[in-house]
């Protein structure tokens, strides 16, 4: 019986989405507000979505206070309070978009959770745009 | 890399759930308070999700501005503050139950969204009763 | 000691924005999309809020059994799937706004009410929208 | 066109995490403060999603007011203000994990609502944890 | 210039409203399922509420970091995962009714903050049932 | 009669609690991960609430379209993906706290609405953490 189990979690960091082989007005043109020199941010809301069978000994698929501190570890304390574009490794070549921080948070991830169970993240960036990313 | 990206939207508006071929009695039987022959309402909140691949010029599937534009023209402008059965024409052979309008709202985004895109539409009627349709 | 308890519920209606006393091009002026002829309609939610000392017998301000049940018998058996406009007795002279709708609940409640309690409505239109009386 | 109708429910009930088979210590180690022997509680809250077609008669994949009341009579009657652990039938030789918890619902539901349609269940124990299965 | 800071925190445990002075036949009568005699739980979620000046040197009416620790310490630690009826000792004598926890948490609290701020205590005890304490 | 219209707005952006006339260490030990050099972000929703009688004519105390235009004008035009520290006049010289925003975003709003009127700003910085001024 396979059960898929969801916790939610959260960070707050500043980005700018600004390609550097493009001109000014072309970063102005496709990105508008989200190309600020100076940066903005948001209250990042992920869902971390774990796949497998559950453990008749436990009634677990897995320990839920396992996979909070593993995404706290992965993801929050790289993530929260941070300038995304300077602060991190990740994202020094990498445009911060939703959906490119939905795939990172991904792999960061998937190193670290066994092979048996499947995995998918959702990203709110606001409370009306949010991306989903399973590894395909 | 599939990326799911999902844009939160609403309108407002009034509709009666009726069918010409049946007696009132029948109408009332079935549909009950959804029957009543002065409309009743709701606040429509649908999401839209689009799953394509990440362009990496720009780290997005989609623009969302692009897809809430989308979103406002092809469905907020069409029923928002209308008389869905009155006021539209979906609407005039077909009963505007939550199931029809989630697949008529995928039907006017799915002819605009261009076919190398995946399209979902979730509509919720109530905070409780939501449906979803993805062109199957 | 006293305690506020509060109670969520909600209704389905059909309502319009229009004063009679008013020409078409006045009305459409002052209430946009509000004024549609045939109607548009909402999701309503309200909160009620009963102020007054806790029995020391029960642990109570006042059971939320019965605070249910009577904004069920009084707001929600009158207003809900209704046309406000049309179908009620209390918005035929009166414009059924948010604020008029606010002051309408709160008097229903009021006359049933003990006058020991103090009563506030909160009455949400849309999520974005919200109004609050407590009769002063 | 297969859509699929999403209805909410909730109630709320007492548990505890513990394995008869293991030590105090284990179950301790392994369950922390779920394994309180006085039992702690959750409003849990579901939502069942069943997939079909719609009937070009109402517009409808499954009458909402039906499910509703199946949920009601099927899940809410015999969990809601209960002690999982002592006063069901379906726990007392499974332990009452929000995964157990979502199986055991979608098995009682899955015996009531006909074969033509899919069944999904999604139960919150928590707003930041909750769990689906889909009888895979 | 006056500014109320507000924090959100949460707890999970199990109760049961039962007045020791009265027969079972009247617990039923007034508490219904509330009084099942093995105990049902609840999520509770509580904002406090703090009013004070603003500090010109930290621009904060006072640390939301100290104010989380505080709840933790006072609150959560005291109530999560417990069963307040068996587990505590502030409701030995005293109904756990969502009114009187209020109270109490207040209580808890107001003995740790500083005289010169306002203190209020909202605690839901389900989406649909709060309660507010002011010390009034 | 005086009843409180409430409308629900937001803005993304970047800011950093830094108190200019202290050394870093000091910064540090104040305000923590908000201190951070290279900036974090937040999305920042805000209610603003306005009391005043309703118009017989319009059952508006105000009209919320009206509301909407200026909350957009005074306070989303200004602050909508802008560094609050660096982008705009008002932080120039005063931290960026939740209470600070809150505290000039009444400020803005007061100048524009009639002094007939009372107005209150609550300004949510994440989920959990909110503030509240009314001008007193």
């Amino acid at each position: 019986m396979k059960v898929t189990v969801s916790r939610k979690a959260h960070f707050n960091a500043a980005h700018r989405l600004h390609n550097p082989s493009w001109d000014d007005a072309t970063n102005k043109a496709v990105f508008g507000k989200c190309n600020n020199a100076n940066y903005h941010g948001h209250n990042y809301v992920m869902i971390v979505h774990v796949t497998g069978e559950i453990d008749p000994q436990t009634g677990y698929v897995m320990d839920m206070k396992v996979l909070a501190d593993l995404i706290d570890a992965e993801v929050c304390e790289r993530f929260d309070h941070m300038n995304l574009n300077i602060d991190t490794t990740e994202f020094k070549e990498l445009i911060p978009s939703a959906e490119n921080i939905c795939v990172v948070i991904w792999q960061l991830l998937r190193a670290k959770i066994a092979t048996q169970y499947e995995l998918k993240v959702t990203l709110y960036e606001t409370e009306r745009n949010y991306v989903e990313y399973a590894g395909q």
